[in-house]
C-alpha cells in the first residue's frame, strides 16, 4: 500500500472538476478487533482468528467496534449530490459558503444524460435515444446564463447570499467530511445500489476503492453481507 | 390558547408560497419539570416552584429535560434556506423529491433585495440603493427560463433526477421536520441572530411565536439566557 | 383502544417494583404515510394503499418516515438493565440520581435464576438444576447487607455520591425515556432476540404490546421483516 | 512532544487500577483551520492568522470545524463514573462485558472519602471529620464480600449475567471510547466544574493534559472561553 497514492484526489465524475480525496484516517482492521475484544477482557489473537471475528461481527450486525475507525474526506461534487450526501446526519461537514465567496463557480455537465426509467419513478437509465450533444449544450448554456445573471445581480450591489439564489443545482460545491467506518459503510450500502442516482454511486464506488486499501478484511465481510461480491 | 389557530400555516416570507405549519407536538412546560424531578425521585410541585426550576435548568445549561417535548412541522421554503436548515443533524426530515415529481415548481422572488454588507463578509443589509423592481424582474425571468429549460430537457426524454440540475436555488421545496425542544431552541438561537440570513430568521421568528404559545415558561427563560427579551 | 388502559404501568418483571409506563406519544401509522408521501408531493390515499406503502417502506429499509412518531416512557428497572438500555444513544433520558437522594432503595430478586449457557458464552438458560430458594436468599441477604453498609457510610458523614458505590447492580433505578419509532424498533429488534438478557427481553415485549395498540400496521410490517410473526 | 510519552496510560485515581490512555488521534490545530477555511474557498495562512481564526471560531461558538479532529481512548474507571461518562451520547464505546467474563474483578477504594455538602444537594467536600481508615476498611470488606457472594452464585451454576447483579458500583470497568474534539471539549466543560463528582473531574483533567499536548491553540481558546485559565 502506497499512502501517497491513497491520498491522491480521484476524479469521480471524470470531468476534471469533481474529486474525492482521503485527507487522513485512523484505525485499521485490527482496531475493530481490539475494540471488540475489550468485551471479553482480551486483545488481538492470530490473524486468522481476528479475521474470523471481524466477519462474525459484520454478519451478526455487531457494528459498534467499527465506530473507532475514522475517515476524513475532501469532496467536490454538484449541489444536487451534496444534498443527498448531507442527508446523512452522522457525518461532520464543513462546506464552501456562497455567502462568503463568489469565486470559482463551475458547473457539472454530464458526459451522457439518462432517460427517465418508466418502471421506476425515481430512476433513470442510459439510452441511445438521448441526443447528448444537444442536452450538454442546453445545460452548458444555461450555466453560462445563470452565471451572467448572478454577476449582474452582484453588480447591482445585491448581496452574495441573495444573488446566489439564481445559481442552478449542477453548480459544484466543496466540503470536508469526517465519518466513522460504521456510518461510512451505511452510506456506501444506501448509495451504491441501482436505486441510487448514478452520480452519487460513482462517489460510493470511489469510497469502496479506498476502503479496499485501508480496511480490506472489514470491507470483504461487508461485501459478502450485502451481496456486493 | 386556540389549538386550531396554533396549527394554521404561517406565510413566513409573505409571498403566498412559503409556510411553516405546526403539525403536532407532545409535552409542555410541566413535562420539563417532571422529567427533571425524576433525578430527585420527585414530581411536580407548585407552579411557582416549577417555574423557578425551569429557569434554573435553562440558565445552568441542564438541557436534557427539554428533550422530552417534541414538535413536528411542515415547511415550505426556498432551497437555499433548506440547505441551511438541514445542516442541523438532530432533526428528522422527509422532503419532496425532484427525482419523483416534476409538478408544482415555483420560485422565491424577494420583495426587497439586500445589499452586500461591506463590514461583514457573509452579511447583507436592506438598502435604498437597490432597484428592487429590476432585481425582482431579473430573478423572475431567470426562474421562467430555468423552468423552460427544465421542461425542454424532460421533453427530450431526460430523467427528472437529471433535468432538475438546471433549477435554481430559489426553487421552493417542502418537508416535514421533527425535533425536540432542546434542539429546536439551539436552531432558534443560531438562526435568529443578525448574522443569520434574513429569510431563515423569519422562520426562526415564526417558531418563536409557536413556542410562546406552547412552552411559554421555557421560552421566557431561553430569551433571558440569550438576551432576546 | 382504551387510552387510559394504554397508559397504565406494566409490571414487566412481575415483582411489584419494575414498571414500563407509556407517558405520551405523537403520531400513528398515518403519520408515516403523510411524511413519506411528501417525497411525491402527495398526501394520504385509501387505507389499503397506505398500508401497502408502510409495508413497502419497512421492507425496503426506508426508515426516515418512521422518525416522526415519538414515544415517551417512564421506566423502573434494575441498574444492569439500565446499563444495557442507555447504550442506545438515540434516546433522550432523565434518570433518578443517587447523588441527590438516598430514598426508596430497593433490589431486584429474580423469581427464577438462570444457568450459564455452555454453548453461548454470553447467554443463560432456565434450569431445574438451580436451587432458586437458596439463590434468592443469597441475593436478598446481599442487598440488605449492602443497604446497611450504605447507611453506615452515610452515618459516618460520607456523601451520598460516595456511599452509593457499595450498592449492587440489581438496585432499581427509574428514568424517563423519549425516542422516535425508528429507533424504538431498532431497540426492540436488538433486545427481543434470544441472545439478549431475559430481563431486557421482557421490557422489549412490553414495548411490542404498546406498539401493537398504537402503530399496528407499522408493527406488523416490522414483525414480518424480522421474522417475529 | 514525545508521542510515546503521550500514549502512556495515566493513573487517574492514583490507585494502580484506574487509567486513561490515548490510543490514537487524527488532526491537529491546523485541521480546524483548513476545515473552517473551506467556507471561504481558502486554506491555511500564517500561523498568526490561523491562531486568530481558531480563537474566533471558539469564542463565537462556530464549533463544526472542531469535529474533524478525533481521539480514541482506552479507559479503566469505576462503574459509577462509567455511568456518568456513557450519558454522553456522541461518543463511540466498546466495553468489557460481565456477561462474557468473570475475571479481573477489582474495586475502587477512595484514598480519602468526601462529606455530604450541605449547601449543595448533589455535592461533596473533603473533610477531616471523616475517618478514612474506617471508611476504606468498610468499602474494602464490602467488595470482598460481594466477590465471595458472586463466586458462590457462579458455583451454584448461575449464569455470569445473573450473578453479576450483586457486584457493587465501585467495581472497575474498562472501555474504548472515540470522540471528536467538539464533543470532547463539551465533555471536559461539563465534567471539570466543581459540581461534577471529584473522580470524573480527575479524568477530565487528564484529558485536558492530553489536549494541551495535541491541540494547544484550540485548548487555549477553549480555556479562555470558559474561564479555565
Amino acid at each position: 500500500m502506497d499512502p501517497s497514492h491513497l491520498k491522491e484526489p480521484i476524479d469521480v465524475l471524470e470531468d476534471g472538476l469533481s474529486f474525492l480525496r482521503l485527507v487522513e484516517y485512523i484505525g485499521d482492521d485490527w482496531s475493530v478487533v481490539s475494540s471488540a475484544r475489550v468485551s471479553f477482557g482480551q486483545g488481538r489473537k492470530t490473524d486468522e482468528e481476528d479475521t474470523r471475528l471481524i466477519r462474525y461481527l459484520m454478519l451478526h450486525d455487531h457494528m459498534s467496534p467499527f465506530e473507532h475507525i475514522v475517515f476524513k474526506f475532501h469532496v467536490s461534487c454538484p449541489m444536487f449530490i451534496r444534498n443527498q450526501w448531507f442527508r446523512h446526519r452522522t457525518w461532520s461537514y464543513n462546506e464552501i459558503s456562497r455567502r462568503y465567496t463568489s469565486k470559482n463557480i463551475v458547473f457539472y455537465i454530464p458526459e451522457r444524460f439518462r432517460k427517465q426509467d418508466l418502471d421506476n419513478k425515481q430512476g433513470s437509465v442510459f439510452s441511445d435515444e438521448i441526443n447528448n450533444d444537444i442536452a450538454r449544450n442546453t445545460v452548458k448554456r444555461h450555466g453560462e446564463l445563470a452565471l451572467t445573471t448572478y454577476n449582474n445581480l452582484l453588480e447591482m450591489g445585491i448581496a452574495r447570499e441573495h444573488a446566489r439564489m439564481v445559481l442552478p443545482q449542477n453548480m459544484y460545491t466543496e466540503f470536508y467530511a469526517t465519518v466513522n467506518l460504521r456510518n461510512l459503510l451505511h452510506f456506501v450500502k444506501l448509495r451504491i445500489t441501482p436505486e441510487a442516482q448514478w452520480e452519487i454511486r460513482q462517489y460510493a464506488k470511489a469510497i469502496l476503492d479506498i476502503l479496499e486499501q485501508t480496511v480490506p478484511i472489514s470491507l470483504d465481510a461487508f461485501k459478502e453481507k450485502h451481496g456486493l461480491k
